[in-house]
């Protein structure tokens, strides 16, 4: 790890703890870097993991775990104590093909203490099954919309709410999609008021600010 | 009129008169054309044209009207016998911006012999105002949708009537929106299905289609 | 299937079946789906699917077929009744490399209940193929053009046909087609009239479509 | 006022007012929506609005006002009663040309009754002049971050702050800044956490969701 | 003209004479490069001309001639002879608004001393008329095709013909044409051979190569 | 061969005979086209084929053979006579990752029945190697410049030589090159005259035009 | 100047003083800058600026000086002294249009005390201009390569020099160009060593690195 | 190598020796190249190698050396004596994940002679990591710095030194980041000083620069 300058400090400057993005690190520094943050912390959290980087980490930290859909490599101490949740952040998709990134973002809500509530597959081509939703919706203090293709969905779901909503374009969709391109454009120019965008798939950067807001929420 | 090479036999071969495209069409050109349809074919209808060149056409043609909004400068004799209104053809708009090019596609549709139901200013911002026009909707034998910014309206109507829909994206917007190419992608990767696209502002084309659908339906 | 919000009303509200887009599902997801739009249906149509998952679904569901050039998967029990095909719609193609694509729309036609008419590889590198077929074409009630490269086939076609072209770019090419953007934005371009276009590859969107309108002839 | 379809609902919906987006709105057409709203509301806000809007509007409302910075068009009844501001939200600005889209966010705030603190000038080739004002930012409940070129500055704010930070591209720049669309992708890439973004010089839409945020921390 | 460093050597080199990109040269430089010319060869020759440069220019060299379609600014003394055409280069285009780039090509052919026959507005939304042009374009050494919008022309020519074909892209149409990239994609991506692609509206240089070819045909 | 619509009579109508682009075709469909060509022609040329298909064709047409760096796969009957070559066409390459390209060019070239003179490796970061070869390239009819990256070199030949220069932007390169648009771009916008564009990586295309040239230069 | 956060630390920090980027700045806003500066330093250099501009500073400030061909405006007090000039920067353009934008560059680098050799209009379509005056660019101890179009020149003067080469991408072109970025992605993708690159028409920006390190091969 | 135009004389021209670009090259044409320069220069210096071609590289020069991860393949003779190194180059980065394209930058410079200084992972992110080495930075005569993502880091560091800053976009990141593209567009638009920029992950061409600078500082 002689490389890495770890930022030590976040945690009292942001708030939140150092949290690790696997996809692309070399086996030797991934394993380190949780041995190391295990340590310290007692509770490692990593996002886009593969199953071989479970395998490696769990060679040496045997607790870890791994969710395949969200794709999230976890390993806490047997006492580590989690954070009861707080609030309560509404996470959408438009498809069941977009759950693998709403799951990021869930699971990333929770790890930071808060509590989210998943409505997945509730996409604008049946718009009923969102409307069936709307008073889930309203009982949160932030949405996450989670949507690939045309990503329509944030937009009708802006006009819907009063949250503040943060849109997660998907790279999900083929063609003209242009690995989420353009689901980011539909999201960035809705008419609807209240919505903001992260980068395509980001499920991690939604939950995170929904854990900002939903904080100031319940503070 | 040496250069333009007019195209005759269209009417025949597809079974639509000859419109004039007035963008950019130099001054005695564009007098001229009207001149000689008008007088083999009693009514001419133009798209696209500005207040100068209404000017200059009803200036030898007094009977030509033009209409500030749509943009279409017709000229008929006044013993032109329009046809009678046949079927129904829905036309939406998200926003009152959109009005031109819907307009547009009206028009079209009317001066092609076929009935325009116009519903505009139904944006997905406000979903209550396109759901309680649905049994509107459904009366039509096509749709036309017609949306700028993000153009999610195509979405949410593919999802909720029978017809084909014809989506137009539009101009409307502004940054990210670049010139109408996030509408059109947004109509491109539709979630819901029976959605086909035209061009950005292409009202003409559109209701050209829908025309073409309609007729296919009432004969 | 505890994700996935099926549309059970689909069929009445839009007057056709689910059908699966299996690109991308996860195995148990795909399975579990097949079987239980199979209990409930008695027929099952899924298009982008992969031979391995035709070996899956036929392991549970024996009478499951697939067709390697369209990659549709199906799955009908022994008694279900196919309707009688009503209409026609003619499928053509610029080249044999388009075929997969008009495939996946024809075979949907045809699952929708209309007929379709294939004519293949009449690009306009080599137009005498196209006029040799003009009279097919007329008597078809919509046609859709698949194309890819450079896309002139809708363009051309569009002069030709009274009845309205679905137009379908195709990701074949290299270079600069830039995986069909290249032929999507020829045809959302097109000089002629009565085009309207879906996304790069979308069999399956332009087959529905030409159903709608198909129907509306034919009813 | 016949094509407009007012949301009346919407304050109920979503806790904000009907606002005017000016831009490109028919004179005649937006005086009607101005004196309507007046009557209604008793005080109308428009963004985007020109000089010539503005002498439009004041010759039928006298009280109408114009901040020609943030093309503010206000109007208000001698009686209306502002609400007393709550809250905190600071407003960035990464250069002197980004203070007509900050004061569009500032002055929404204040309408919509936040506190709006004002930090201009504060880019990141002079970092020490955003390094000053780190508490000042940090007293916040929401950050807007406006800039133009490369729109660095969002990202070290993200890395300085525990506030969820609203990144406004904006239009200042020329040559490879694409009218923006650069500035937009550094902020979507954006390394650090907290920060999503919305369209570009879209002023309005990040004060309107700086205002939810606020709201929400406040309540 | 102490900057400019004019290329003396360049008929030699290339057999051809300079010619004048006057779109954006400054007044001052436009008639002092006029005039500089003019006595040294007797005729200039200048492209992209404005009416004002015109005028400028007129004023110095009274036998100045201006072509508004082509927008070609031709200076040649009384007794400047000019070569007797060779060969034989047609050249197309798909609509009358493509016309002035095609204008500069031909004229640009002649001027060169090659024979240009022009054979206008056979688009290919009403192929019979490129049909019945066949023959004309069979007896060209090069055919030049020149289209906007979709840009289909070059396509069909490319499978009619012998002869290379040079395409233009053109500026012509709106919305996803981008300015002419659209027509460009189509031409470099044809799927006919023999066809290669200048710069949008570059009648120059289409009309340069087209000599180029005639000269080798006939020498 | 059921799909194939062969067009036959292309080499009356072009003066060329049908090509095999491999890329992407089916096994049993391009055994079958070969077997056909092979019978009626004498001779079968394809491109951009795999060993894998060179493979499967040489195990029904034992005499063919494949060429590596062109990807040039041709079968020809023993008793074919090839005919001689004439004229002469100059293929240039930047460096020696646009040979395969290149290849494909010469290789066309002379199945077609020219003469090429080869010059590679002759990039303009070293322009004295280019310099050394004017004389060369001044002896022929045509000049093929291939050239990835940044793809220079077409402007600087333009600059050097009389004859008409076909410009062949490649894929090789990384980055910022977006897969060769960039040097596309560069050849399009080309300050040097004669130069006109084909697809990237397209040497056959090049070799197509080359040949058209060098015919019409040497009868 | 109540917004303006001016960087007075600058001139320490950097080695520079500041420069006014005049270019959409308030007229009273820019009038005050200019005074305030003229005080403080007794000189002010300002880029980008309009006559216009240049009227209202003359207005207060009677010794202002303005470039029409770089758009410089320049004010210094009768006994500012300026600094002697040092080391040696080539400023090279490829064309004549080029030259508004070098002269920006060149003239930076001479209000930062470092000498500039202009090399104008010696692009790559003329290659012998360039060649000549290699001894010129290799007395420099940088250069800068301004060029428009495809911006071929920055690759051949790379491979011809020693000292680094900053290349200037400008908007000079049409079509395809697309205002610049076509140049720019031609210098960012050089095949050449020893190339970096600035914003399009960025002459202040390359100016301001040839004098940084001219400077470093002086001192 | 019959194909390989080798540019021998280039370190007389531009002071720098011949390094071979692995990526892409044939084995036995890259083994050949290694041979050949190994015997002429004594030393051989690869960029982009993979491992496969260290172990054939190997095989014939048992003496090469591979580092993982900048993937450099060094071969130089066992007496070949290394320079001393001079000056002083700061190679920052962003990330870790950036490190690779650092170390290519950095073993360049020391190859060609000049000292570099590590500071790695020291992203705006978390902006204090850069600030305390603000002292290392301005120490050296010329900065690398080294970012993917949002790419910000360019701009901050820009406004920190007064040496010449070379920027490296990388393509670490994903969604937007569109393979780097952002990173360089937000470097281009640096509202910074002193900056140019490299093509995505250009570590090699980075290195080149930095030299040239460091020699015309040192010397």
């Amino acid at each position: 790890m002689e490389f890495a300058n770890l930022d030590f400090d976040r945690k009292n400057r942001t708030g939140f703890p150092e949290v690790i993005f696997c996809q692309g690190k070399m086996d030797d520094f991934l394993v380190d870097i949780y041995q190391k943050m295990y340590e310290r912390d007692g509770c490692v959290f990593g996002t886009r993991a593969t199953e071989h980087q479970y395998e490696i980490v769990k060679a040496v930290l045997p607790t870890a775990t791994y969710d395949k859909v969200s794709r999230i490599l976890k390993a806490k101490k047997p006492d580590y104590k989690e954070q009861e949740l707080i609030g309560n952040v509404a996470v959408l998709t438009a498809g069941t093909a977009d759950i693998p990134v709403a799951e990021e973002a869930a699971q990333t809500i929770e790890y930071f203490g808060s509590r989210a509530t998943r409505v997945f597959d509730v996409g604008v081509s049946g718009i009923h099954r969102l409307l069936e939703n709307v008073d889930t919706l309203n009982e949160a203090n932030c949405v996450v919309a989670v949507a690939g293709m045309e990503g329509a969905l944030a937009s009708v779901v802006g006009g819907l709410v009063k949250a503040p909503v943060i849109a997660v374009p998907t790279s999900v969709g083929y063609g003209a999609n242009m690995g989420g391109i353009s689901a980011l454009l539909t999201m960035i120019n809705s008419c609807a008021n209240g919505i903001s965008v992260v980068n395509i798939d980001n499920g991690y950067g939604a939950g995170y600010i929904a854990t900002q807001i939903n904080r100031l929420a319940v503070h």
